[in-house]
């Protein structure tokens, strides 16, 4: 049940990552809830809301080409009707190569699994350092 | 109910951060789950399980100390067992003043609230950008 669950969760992260790729954000916003709290490295305060999130995401259509991604390391902890889904995505692109630290809490209500949190970040390469 | 939970969670965060600003990191060992996916920036892979994020936090202790420090707008999702803690985190102290995004996933089993994700990453101070 669990495994289905992940296998599902994945799916959706997986077909939203190749929309939003081709420049189309609409994958992730029908997967949002409007309660979203999402943070990037981007934005000082983060973003508060699927409205909020939507005027971001407008400013970046048609503006991404991804040519190549892959979801590596994903782990999917579910509890109740929320699911934690967390990976390292590697994209290379019209950025060039980025390597991001991601996470998405996914509630479910009723039979559809909509994202409660977003967080990306700046993943290291390599190396060492420590948190103060 | 609610809000009791996320004074309860925010009180947990606020107690495991003054132990960890003195060189004490056993304040979020003890209250992190054996399951915790773990990231920061300076983790290429993230850091899987307990026993794990304790050999890296053990490289800290007595290392880190915070002067002063605060958490920015706390925002708690609670749905079953489990709660999703998102802040903007400010410390000043032996690292300089640094800017963080929080992640913080608690679980509750029982009545004890554990921590099974965390996510910290560098904040942007100001400045608009994008994700590619």
């Amino acid at each position: 049940m669990i495994e289905r669950i992940a296998d599902q969760i994945i799916a959706l992260e997986r077909a939203a990552l190749d929309r939003w790729g081709k420049g189309d954000p609409d994958g992730f916003l029908e997967i949002t809830d409007p309660d979203i709290v999402y943070y990037d490295p981007f934005q000082p305060q983060g973003i508060h809301g699927r409205e909020a999130l939507a005027a971001l995401y407008d400013t970046f259509r048609g503006q991404v080409s991804i040519e190549r991604d892959e979801i590596l390391s994903p782990r999917v902890q579910v509890s109740g009707d929320i699911a934690v889904l967390t990976f390292n995505y590697v994209s290379y692109g019209s950025e060039g190569s980025m390597r991001w630290n991601t996470t998405e809490v996914y509630r479910r209500r009723g039979d559809t699994w909509r994202i409660i949190h977003t967080h990306w970040s700046k993943a290291a390469s390599r190396g060492e350092g420590r948190r103060a």
